[in-house]
């Protein structure tokens, strides 16, 4: 037996037992008369002593070579402290060493393991193993555990059943593109890596299953964006004999549940926001309503004032900054540099200052009077003491640009702070999107998805104002979930599929598996799947998905630690080249 | 609001409430002025009455075109049925329908969706959608998620930590081949999935996270046997800080934990065999022990005694067969047919009549007195009107032979009870295994099993006969789990990879970030895995992995339902090429 008790559970309750511990040594301090040792294992820290009077010569000298990270056991008699340290759980105690057994040596770390450590990412992501011992990752993964358990606990509670779907499987594109998989068994033919279960939790609901969930990687073989893994967790979900709203109630229970076990946080109920409010109020489908800068739209008090720059706007928009009167002309324009970058990509901004006395003064105050600029003020909610920034162009460019003001305003103000939580519904999402560069409209969510009623016949009339049966969670600024009620008929199917630029041929070729199952009675059916990942570290309160992940992979998608993937093996290549030439 | 109830809940507690129901129609059943429909969804049946005196005439002509799994929605009243089925738990009570909504048609299945179906296996597979809509696999889906639920509360309870590993990883061989997984990012290079997550887990420990535990798929490229799947589910588990024993404990409550809670079953404490005796006593390493029939070994009392065929034999061991004295001669001829076969193997067999009166009669009576058999059979616990059957060759052949013989007899016997459950440990494994083509040693469980203490100076001597800390867990005749303590430091790793025929290039090049990463402080540990798909099956009382998993794969390794994998396209193909000449 490796220990009795773990290193973070002796208390002064303990005073005079034999026990065991096993551990890493975390430091030590020798004193030469007396060595201190710090024994950590996943669960604490316990101060181990030895000294001249009650330890032995030779085991005092063992003791005094013990390195950072060496493996041992001790065992020994839990006695008081001589100086206790409330801040830890063991403080009280330490332990009178009266065997010390070395399980493993280690060479030096190459950085501390410590909560604030010396060593850089690079490092520490090669070095993961190590990483992983540090507190802040250590807890992380415990995190993750924690809310992947409650979700399952939730959800079983709630009638669901974890139905495992195939990873091997026929590719069919949504969106990214696929991992494929070389078949050695059929030669010529590649398997899929599932980019989602989408058509498999589809045909489960014309099984019957009624509530299916499952915690499940998908993989998408695409440039990878910070944050981003080739290979990803989803919670997903579908139901069977619902509504949008019955879908609604559920996850947002959910989520509600998490933040309550997780976070010890009570949420009232989510506000629903429609994707055309969304945007015109916060530039975005995701906003983060912590805090409020809504924008204000001036295309009314505005334009037809001279000022050409607004007058051939499409959009004229402007938020609030609290308190932004206090910034210097310095400042400002550091704020006006800030909006010209790339990044952001705005021409310019204009500003109304708000005096404390009522008074404004504005960059365009050849233009814009104080009457003028009183219902800038309004519109945008401005307080004296505030800032009104002012973008203009193109609608949906504009908007993108003031949101990312506002979220870069609200980082620095203090505004997005880790530990509240703003959740919300965006509904009504358009059913397309048209791709600017072709010309053509795609899917917004994915070509499941369900029209709202009604409106399948604005298709060949206008396109992009087809409303859909999907919705968005969103957390503090963070999509964390998404979904949608799924077309559960062949004919409305074939429709959407025609609409989206396939032949029936190629509809048929890829998607006859599921437009057949419809013909068997297939139920009306919908469903939503969380980005694990990114809840976890929004739950977590941080923004670093990487921080909740075992063993991430670099930019280029290769796994930090175990320098994946392998250059192919000559057998193995000459099996694929035999494989690629047969299908040629 | 697609319903107010599910079809298994009401009872004559509901009547006379107004309820809306959903779901699939299973019959019905029309007698011109009546018409009954059973309505189905996955928690229950109900029935719906239509009838000329309470039902419009409209919708009693709609009631009577329903066909068979169609989607309907019905609202109406709760009634006392006039004839109780007391057989269903909704038995006491009809609906009267006041409302009648097609929610989608259905074209006619395949096959009936009843518990006793009239689909053949190809059939039901190419639908699985629909066969899952039958009670049976239904309910072994619902059995399988239920079992996972179970294990991941067990060990979260006992402080495990779900920790996901990668999916892309770089290949790592374990045996059997890996699929690989093209990278596009990496031109050349190859991903492979992971056959398991040991290499991973085993790190964790490293990092301190002390105990894991994840619900993983795993991969296998390799040629398809009956009920084994390309890919399939494994409980994966380690712990540091453990010997065997902790192991053998902890997981002996897990299983123990499943049986009460899956199957209501209370289980003593584990037996626990050594592999040797589970050879000499069974022939096999997973026996079946919830019946006796114990091999006894008859060298000393069979051999030198003019019998050739047994004098030249290794091994002479015989069973006895319960009551197997009421065969014909032509059963038994029949059994001996059954021993020769290809699939088994025997050359021969010699039997012994054990008669009610104490006597026996051989078919080797030329050769062996009264006193000689009755030796037999208190070498193999004979009674009278048992039969002793013996077989004899090379002990390792004809241990396996007469395991088969065993186990067949006991399933016409009725031995193999699927709800009474034996389960034991298997101990002491080899380390290796001699393969008898090449004639070379490979790791009998994986290349990180530790010897036990004491036994690596035997590898260069007998490396045959060094016994690992390995063990196995086996239920009603099958291996369910298996684990081992591993090797945790880095010299005896690579003595370990010296002695499977790895040159120290090799061994640094495939798992050199293992034993690099032992250096740094690697804590004992040791772990198991559990074969998820097979412990459901047998769990449930079934030997069908098949019958657990929603979308099994034929045996070719395709989706039996969307006919995966794909041939692959000419983009892809083309990208392919080039990786494959870029690496060349």
């Amino acid at each position: 037996m490796y220990r009795s008790h773990n290193c973070g559970e002796l208390n002064a309750t303990h005073i005079n037992t034999e026990v065991t511990l096993s551990g890493w040594v975390q430091k030590s301090r020798d004193k030469g008369f007396i060595v201190w040792v710090d024994l950590r294992d996943r669960y604490g820290v316990t101060q181990l002593v030895f000294d001249e009077e009650r330890t032995s010569k030779e085991m005092m000298e063992r003791a005094q070579k013990l390195g950072r990270e060496f493996v041992i056991q001790v065992k020994g008699k839990v006695i008081e402290r001589a100086s206790k340290n409330p801040n830890m759980p063991t403080g009280e105690i330490e332990i009178l060493v009266s065997e010390l057994t070395i399980l493993n040596k280690a060479i030096v770390p190459p950085f501390t393991i410590e909560d604030e450590t010396d060593g850089g990412e690079d490092l520490r992501m090669k070095y993961r193993y190590l990483d992983i011992r540090r507190n802040p990752v250590k807890n992380n993964l415990i995190f993750r555990s924690k809310v992947s358990m409650e979700v399952r606990n939730f959800l079983s509670n709630n009638g669901f059943i974890e139905v495992e779907t195939p990873y091997l499987i026929k590719s069919t594109p949504e969106g990214a593109r696929d991992f494929v998989v070389p078949s050695r068994m059929n030669e010529g033919e590649f398997y899929a890596l599932p980019q989602s279960p989408q058509t498999f939790k589809q045909l489960l609901m014309v099984g019957g299953m009624d509530k299916y969930f499952q915690i499940v990687k998908c993989f998408r073989d695409e440039d990878l964006r910070a944050d981003r893994q080739p290979e990803f967790t989803q919670i997903d979900c579908e139901m069977a004999f619902v509504e949008q709203e019955d879908i609604l109630n559920i996850f947002e229970n959910l989520t509600r549940h998490l933040l309550k076990e997780i976070n010890g946080v009570e949420v009232d109920k989510f506000p629903r926001m429609l994707f055309d409010d969304a945007m015109r109020l916060y530039g975005n489908d995701k906003p983060d309503i912590r805090f409020g800068m809504e924008f204000g739209e001036l295309n009314d008090i505005a334009q037809h004032k001279d000022f050409g720059v607004f007058n051939n706007a499409e959009l004229v928009v402007g938020i609030a900054v609290p308190g932004g009167n206090a910034y210097t002309r310095k400042e400002i324009d550091k704020l006006i540099d800030w909006v010209k970058r790339p990044q952001v990509g705005a021409l310019g901004m204009v500003y109304s200052r708000c005096n404390d006395d009522g008074s404004f003064k504005s960059s365009v105050d050849k233009f814009y009077d104080q009457e003028d600029l009183a219902k800038w003020a309004e519109r945008t909610g401005a307080k004296p003491g505030d800032l009104v920034c002012v973008l203009s162009g193109p609608a949906n460019k504009v908007r993108a640009q003031l949101s990312a003001l506002r979220m870069e305003l609200a980082e620095r103000l203090g505004l997005r702070k880790p530990n509240e939580f703003a959740p919300l519904w965006v509904i009504d999402f358009p059913l397309l999107e048209l791709d600017e560069e072709t010309g053509h409209y795609h899917a917004m969510h994915h070509p499941f998805t369900s029209p709202k009623p009604g409106q399948l016949e604005l298709l060949d009339t206008d396109p992009g104002a087809v409303k859909a049966n999907a919705y968005d969670l969103v957390l503090n600024g963070n999509e964390i979930g998404g979904g949608s009620i799924r077309i559960h008929d062949k004919e409305t199917q074939a429709t959407m599929f025609k609409h989206l630029g396939f032949t029936p041929e190629e509809a048929k070729e890829q998607f006859g598996f599921l437009m057949d199952a419809f013909q068997y009675g297939a139920p009306p059916h919908g469903g939503l799947a969380f980005g694990l990942d990114r809840l976890v570290s929004i739950l977590g309160g941080q923004e670093t998905i990487r921080d909740f992940i075992a063993f991430p992979k670099n930019n280029s998608g290769r796994d930090v630690m175990i320098d994946a993937p392998a250059a192919i093996d000559d057998e193995q290549l000459k099996e694929l080249s035999l494989q690629v030439t047969v299908n040629k």
